[in-house]
């Protein structure tokens, strides 16, 4: 019988990486990532610094930007659009959650769509619609999930995949991509009736719930490929922290009956990090297309008017 | 044994038309639609005549713009932003397909989101994407096939829907509304391996394929719902222009096993009509809300600076 292929997300990040220095070397810039964070969650400050470490790893400068939980969504709005407005910024994230009084939907859509390098502006979300995984700026963790399965070798077109999920950060984007490469994608939810019997028949199955330890081996068909996007905090005495990182998916039953499977942590984690790296690279690219167009249509108008 | 379901498109079309009369009321203006004609195509120049008697029906304008085949990009556009920029106009509709040195994405993207009543544009795309049925302009033929299944009293939340298709037009909508209605839907396409193993577990089928009597009675589960979208021409010396329009769906055989069917022609195409005067005032409205605004944030501002 072959043996089961742990995916390593850490040699599918460093491919990544390798991939966004050698980009940069022709962009003659230097890209710039701010990171909005507002308020001192303890989670929300670890992911930002994981960020910004990356970022420095590979060679893109970092503006950081802390704010109070207090701060208005008034005086947060002028400080997206001040980042907006600056030409030397070329990728802005607004670490989420954000506290309660400030509405997120409402923060996401004012930030450029060619600087949301976390793919959730609204019109970034048209563009996966319509161009599955050509769009410009695609969520980190979905499009990882793709990159997943390249570096895995495995071939999507005609598979049947399952996505468990159905965020507009993961499940939706992630759906969408799927069926840009030629999947049949089954999306899957808290309201589906009987989970297990669409899993049964899934040839890849993508795990974005939240759910510690969820879906059981059992519930595979035999060679699925499964890739486990859950990152979830459960209780456990003898680590430091008092808490360990388990995934959505049951691992230790689900590898005996995938023939792939993504580990947590060192699965999607490190692949959403790097391409977060690739969306900066890529919105810097984006920015400088714009200028490029802004300056040639400005020069076309001076010479019809001169 | 219970008797199938014929949906009748016309009773739930005649449903549509009255709440739009009703709405319309209470707008204070006339919603007008202007409909742009590019080039003399028979079957376009019908589908135009259907769409402005079903607006002189519920007394919506029209304005109807006939273009000739050999009309620029260039010159297109302008058309476009001079209907954008009339306030008279409340709603675009190109009809397609355009010639083909007109690329018909870049003249959808320049239509008005507010106007664009085909639901279209990647703006509207990403809120089709990111709020389902709560979307203001989404492409009439897929909120009509909500709108049907609304009508036959079908319950979509926990359901397997499978949507065979994924236009832009139909099938990717349809799917974020149902999806938004809490079933679980399966997008199957040309790509997709065995079809009929999908269609064989679904409660609700949405047939959007373009292909005559493709999906056969044999391949439903018993007790299925279906909406045919097709509306595909075949030959028939018995009618007098030569063919007659038949579904995506084998109808003879699916209503054996169906327990509610939409039937070809009466179903699907009677109500996808309707919604667009829907939209048409519906995106009337959205103006309405757009102007109120404007001259709301620009009164306070007059306070402010005096
Ligand atoms: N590896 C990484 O870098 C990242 C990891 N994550 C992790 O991925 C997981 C999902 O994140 P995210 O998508 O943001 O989470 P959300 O909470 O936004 O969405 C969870 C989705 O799972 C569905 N769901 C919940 N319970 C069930 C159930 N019992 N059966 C079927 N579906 C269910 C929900 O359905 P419904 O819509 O009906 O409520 C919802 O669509 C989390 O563990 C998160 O920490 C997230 C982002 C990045
Ligand atoms: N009732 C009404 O008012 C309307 C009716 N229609 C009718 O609906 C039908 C579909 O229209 P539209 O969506 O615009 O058509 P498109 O041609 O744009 O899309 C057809 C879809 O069907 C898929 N498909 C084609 N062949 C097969 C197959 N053998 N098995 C599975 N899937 C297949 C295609 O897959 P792939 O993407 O892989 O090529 C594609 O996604 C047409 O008959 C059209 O006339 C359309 C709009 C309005």
């Amino acid at each position: 019988e072959k043996k089961t292929f742990i995916i390593d997300g850490k040699a599918v990040a460093d491919k990544i990486q390798t991939e966004v220095k050698n980009e940069m070397l022709k962009l003659g810039v230097i890209p710039t990532l701010a990171v909005v964070l507002v308020g001192k969650r303890d989670d929300s400050a670890q992911y930002v610094r994981m960020k910004v470490k990356a970022c420095a790893a590979v060679g893109i400068r970092n503006k950081q930007i802390d704010l109070p939980a207090s701060v208005s969504e008034t005086e947060l709005s002028s400080v997206i659009k001040t980042l907006n407005n600056d030409p030397q910024i070329h990728g802005i994230l607004v670490q989420m959650p954000l506290p309660s009084h400030i509405n997120e939907e409402t923060i996401v859509e004012l930030i450029d769509p060619l600087k949301d390098v976390d793919g959730l502006t609204c019109s970034n979300s048209g563009l996966i619609y319509q161009k599955g995984v050509n769009a410009p700026l695609i969520p980190c963790t979905a499009i990882g999930c793709i990159r997943i399965l390249e570096f895995a070798g495995i071939n999507i077109s005609g598979k049947h995949a399952v996505v468990v999920g159905r965020s507009k950060l993961v499940g939706k984007p992630v759906s969408s991509l799927l069926q840009s490469r030629n999947a049949t994608v089954t999306m899957c939810h808290s309201k589906t009736a009987n989970i297990e019997a669409y899993l049964k028949q899934a040839d890849i199955v993508i795990a974005a719930t939240g759910k510690p330890l969820f879906l059981q081996g059992s519930w595979f068909k035999k060679g699925a490929v499964i890739v486990d996007v859950g990152i979830n905090p459960i209780k456990d005495s003898t680590k430091k922290l008092g808490v360990r990182f388990v995934g959505d998916v049951d691992f230790e039953s689900a590898k005996q009956v995938a023939s792939a499977i993504t580990p947590v942590p060192g699965g999607v984690g490190p692949v959403t990090v790097a391409m977060l790296l690739h969306n900066t690279m890529s919105a810097c690219k984006l920015q400088q297309q714009r200028q490029k167009q802004a300056s040639s249509s400005s020069s076309s108008k001076e010479k019809k008017s001169s």
